[in-house]
């Protein structure tokens, strides 16, 4: 049985702002919430259809259909809904590659962009606070399960970039081709925004400027999706680097 | 002035079975129009709602916003709906590299795919039956235009393979690096499902297994999805072609 206030708290962070206030955030689905639960993610509070789930009393609420569809953000609820904390920021490490994001939008371009982290190996993505929410609904279910083995961090970017020591390469449309740079084991990439890609305050903090070739039999080829460019440079960074 | 006729027309084409019945579909926006007015698409109808086109009277309709929201896929309408003849399918070359996908069901993905290959220099790109139709209004919205400039054939994807002779390659978990196969110019690159992968009757006509190695830190790691997967596998083939 769920109560007003329940329902009030939980449909509330689908909110940016809930979510900060709170800092809950909320994963339906089984698949998705058995991985958030055998992470270092701390559960707040599992709602489900049924008692599938080993999970204290305390932690869990047995719910009708009607009642998952009341809390649930998705048009076919999936039997469960859990509430995690969001978790304090881990520190940054420029010992292995990261991955920067300079406002990208999109919640799946985001969900995507971790889930190649994940697959690439890389721990840290590092976020300018315009970027998209990773605990935004959307960003959530589109990593499938990904985001509780990649941590990103909201900061300054331009201030972060400043300070690491580290060689910086950044994705343009006119860029040295990727396939005959040299790429280190370090570093950090960075990726703009959907439209406008790489800010100017940005890019003048890059050293390297890289390109994915194109091999279009047409002049009026649009630039290649953000999720998809950083899959191709992702992969070129860790075959060779 | 918009009649009731032209209405249902428009609304009825966001369903595949009336695009295949009509030989129409629609494309939303002024850049995407623009794309399509400028490529062989030949236009069967235009409505916006300002005269800024460079189009025949018997062709164009001056619109309202309010008729616009009405014949509009589009959560937020774009000024301009045009109505345009899916054309008549072409011949596939198989000397130049041909995509093949078995039943990718996204629109999203699809139309990602289909810029993939726009940048890529992929003429064609061959699918299943059971693949989303290319004509679905989320796929043009998501090709960009790209649409304009690659061919798609939906067939009898078995036969189609089980006739082509050239070297047939499908995307698998447990195949071959691509990094260390030997990929050829021509050929045919076969990528499957979003859920389920490559299909055991399609799976048997493949001579090539290709796979894209994990750098995962983590056992648990899920696929790469569907269309970045293609992003890196066209990426190889091009860069070694």
């Amino acid at each position: 049985m769920l109560t007003k206030n329940q329902i009030k708290l939980i449909t509330s962070l689908v909110q940016k702002k809930q979510r900060s206030k709170h800092q809950l955030f909320t994963v339906e689905g089984k698949k998705a919430v058995d991985e958030f639960l055998r992470s270092s993610y701390k559960l707040h509070h599992l709602y489900a259809v049924h008692a599938d789930f080993n999970i204290e009393s305390a932690y869990f609420t047995l719910i009708s259909d009607a009642e998952l569809k009341k809390i649930s953000a998705l048009t076919t609820p999936q039997e469960v809904l859990a509430v995690f904390e969001i978790p304090k920021a881990k520190h940054v490490s420029t010992e292995r590659l990261i991955l920067a994001l300079d406002a990208v939008r999109d919640p799946g371009n985001l969900g995507t962009i971790i889930r190649l982290c994940d697959w690439f190996g890389v721990e840290h993505i590092v976020c300018s606070e315009t970027t998209v929410d990773c605990y935004n609904p959307k960003v959530v279910q589109a990593t499938m399960g990904s985001l509780t083995r990649v941590h990103l961090s909201y900061l300054n970017l331009e201030d972060f970039l400043r300070n690491a020591k580290v060689k910086k390469f950044g994705a343009f449309m006119d860029g040295n081709t990727i396939y005959e740079t040299t790429l280190p084991e370090t570093g950090i990439l960075i990726m703009g925004n959907e439209g406008s890609g790489i800010s100017t305050d940005i890019e003048a903090l890059i050293e390297h400027r890289l390109s994915i070739p194109s091999y279009s039999l047409h002049q009026s080829t649009e630039s290649l999706n953000v999720a998809t460019a950083t899959a191709i440079l992702l992969s070129e960074f860790k075959r060779r680097g």
